[in-house]
């Protein structure tokens, strides 16, 4: 079997990994028992990435063959490894599994990022503070403190967005069901985002999410729990 | 094999059957290929199906089994009548069709009931009237007209709602892939429910979700577009 690479974002401290797009993958590859070499970039690494068409990770070298984009990579993933533990339970699974991938990014991430983002900016290597505070302060158009600044109010809300997630998870243990799955780690990559880069609490300690959160970040060893990052 | 009886919501017009969650069933049924007698039933016709231990519909009657819940009814088919095409595609399918069940019934449903809540009204049988004027007025804390009254506004915010739906039905057919599953149905039955009782305009016309319910409307020899309602 050829060796796995990832590019994989970290940020001043080259362990702190911090991207939920790439966390998805690294979930991924540990549900498919396939060992994989992460290499630490940052957001101004763009030349380090070029062979692959385009300037973001995650990116994943898998031989031969370059796949970006986290939703390429476990549809990738499941395809070139049939028999290695579904990521998505067959065609059904996969084809559901797609709005959460698209509630989470178009809802869980712009409810989350606001209340983080200023703690993001204090993390990101230093030859990155510029373009991230830049090109984050074009998308909120304000200082990246003021976003961050009413996150006591605003974390009820983002909360209130929750609501779908924590009603199924009160009804079963995993997003898939008895078992994690790809919807699982869709998620759950939002939640590891914030706790690597930021110690405000997201969730209240008696949530449904919460106690999901957990059993996601004990999982695989702890692999997720066991990177620099804040209590939860 | 035993008969299959539904108890269906219906308007003044007997045939008018506008509710989303019987639609879902409905749609389930049709999936299985299970004819079934659908019978109308109004919200104060608690006595009709006090034998299910409750006062709302759908209420599935299959041989001496009674099933209440739309959820509850589609897991029963499944299990059931596992020979005939699957709603779920299998165990993760249907635990990750929760969250779509849970998003439709928490973010969905509220987002375009004020839409349409005066126009429900007008249709609901008269004995009913009284009753879901009282019961809804309470909910939204003012009169129904005043609820639906900034729907030319209320509309754009709830396409907005729509946008992680949007977001997958540009990439694929069905929520469920190549062909509808139940993931659709649940949604679909959204949609429908205002249909049957509301001329208002819900979605643009190059929206990829209008496209969507076209298809859904003509699914089944036209099962959803033949019943008593208005043009999309």
């Amino acid at each position: 079997m050829p060796a796995l690479r990832l590019y994989d974002l970290a940020g001043a401290d080259p362990d702190r990994r911090f991207s939920p797009f790439c966390w998805r993958t690294k979930l991924a590859l540990a549900h498919k028992e396939l060992a994989v070499e992460t290499l630490p970039w940052r957001f101004t690494d763009k030349d380090e990435i070029a062979f692959s068409g385009q300037g973001r990770v995650p990116v994943l070298v898998d031989g031969d063959t370059t796949v970006i984009d986290s939703w390429a990579i476990a549809v990738h993933l499941e395809t070139h490894y049939p028999d290695r533990p579904s990521l998505f339970g067959g065609d059904v699974g996969m084809s559901v599994t797609r709005f959460l991938n698209a509630w989470t990014d178009k809802v869980l991430h712009p409810a989350l990022a606001p209340l983080v983002i200023s703690d993001i900016h204090a993390h990101v290597a230093p030859q990155d503070r510029e373009y991230f505070r830049t090109t984050r302060e074009k998308v909120f158009g304000k200082p990246l403190e003021e976003v961050s600044a009413g996150r006591d109010e605003a974390v009820l809300s983002f909360r209130q967005t929750l609501e779908p997630l924590r009603a199924v998870l009160q009804l079963q243990p995993y997003l898939a069901g008895t078992h994690p799955a790809y919807a699982d780690y869709i998620v759950f990559g939002a939640f590891q985002w914030a706790r690597c880069i930021s110690p405000f609490k997201l969730l209240a300690d008696d949530d449904a999410v919460a106690a999901w959160r957990l059993r996601l970040l004990n999982s695989f060893d702890g692999l997720a729990a066991s990177t620099p990052g804040y209590p939860v």
